[in-house]
């Protein structure tokens, strides 16, 4: 669909929307006339707050997650257990994972999963740095919240095998039915898993908080 | 739904993408995080097309186009008829207008229609400018375009009346079945109407272009 556009300004601004995911042209024209319906202050701050956040952010020399100085918050906090790592695949799932409140250990952000469809291999990933500061540091668990994919497994086996011979603990995130889920909408495989990995109905008692 | 950000620079960015209409704070964060995965360039190509677009933009003296000039390009456009002025409720209108490639006259943007429920009055309407620009013009036909809502109904009568003693045609947009929609699914009202303003079959031949 062409638009004609009154201005290169307003063309210009809904190209660079458009690039957005999720937002078409249409959407994209929609949120400019919004913008030019706000005041002048409202517009630089949204500008300006993109252009700080892509030239201000760098990532933490130590676990890749997003940060504004060279450690990041969760790194050099002096009360976070330093024996327990936990790999996830990108910056979201740190926050996720954060936002449940359950977890004290650091983190290692490994920037995706082996993906050969994708041309993504172990080397594009933050996994020597991980083996690395596995052996060079007092980590004592690592912990494997990958998504539960074939790619995520393939990743979570790579790390296991490198990671094999340290003397640490590797687990991953429990497999099992999700909370709220009704069994009947379960597929098989969860289920199946689930209960061969069953617990002690007792302990939901005590794990319900670390 | 409370989110610990790792970073004020992050925190900002989604504040202020969540402003935008249509984007929450799920949203914004995933663009924020798309806008960190792409090379700084693009994040300043987007963050200063926002801010030049906000501040660039002005709007035409005469119709209240946006324009990059005091006067819009369809305005200072000499093979455009200026005897045909098409009233439009926003800058939206007059792209959807020109995109039908049927309109060869210009625009007046209103900037918005009359609503006492909004709190908008005429006066916070360009109509005063619209009386003006038909008396002192040679303007010899203003076509009604607005929305047909209540609210527009009203804007269409309030400015009949206004325009009522000078010496032109006032014309308003065809009322009826839209094209591809099935006499099924139209409303009532609508349908009514088609029918007490319906047109000569043959007509319809020579009204496909202008």
């Amino acid at each position: 669909m062409e638009q004609e556009f009154a201005s290169t300004l307003l063309e210009n601004a809904v190209n660079e929307l458009s690039r957005l995911p999720g937002i078409g042209r249409k959407t994209a024209l929609r949120l400019a006339l919004h913008i030019l319906r706000q005041d002048k202050k409202s517009g630089r701050a949204l500008g300006e707050a993109i252009i700080n956040l892509r030239e201000g952010i760098r990532y933490c020399h130590t676990c890749h997650n997003i940060s504004e100085e060279a450690t990041c918050p969760i790194c050099s906090n002096p009360s976070r257990d330093r024996t327990t790592v936990c790999v996830v695949e990108n910056v979201k799932d740190v926050m996720s994972i954060e936002n449940t409140g359950q977890y004290r250990g650091l983190y290692h952000v490994l920037g995706g999963v082996i993906s050969p469809m994708d041309g993504i291999g172990p080397n594009q990933l933050e996994i020597t740095s991980l083996v690395d500061r596995v052996r060079d540091g007092k980590v004592s668990e690592v912990i494997l919240a990958l998504s539960a994919t074939m790619e995520g497994d393939t990743t979570n086996f790579y790390i296991y095998r490198q990671l094999g011979t340290l003397p640490i603990k590797i687990t991953q995130l429990a497999r099992g039915v999700s909370i709220g889920n009704e069994i009947e909408y379960t597929d098989e495989i969860t289920l199946g898993r689930s209960l061969l990995n069953r617990t002690l109905f007792a302990d939901s008692f005590n794990r319900t908080l670390l």
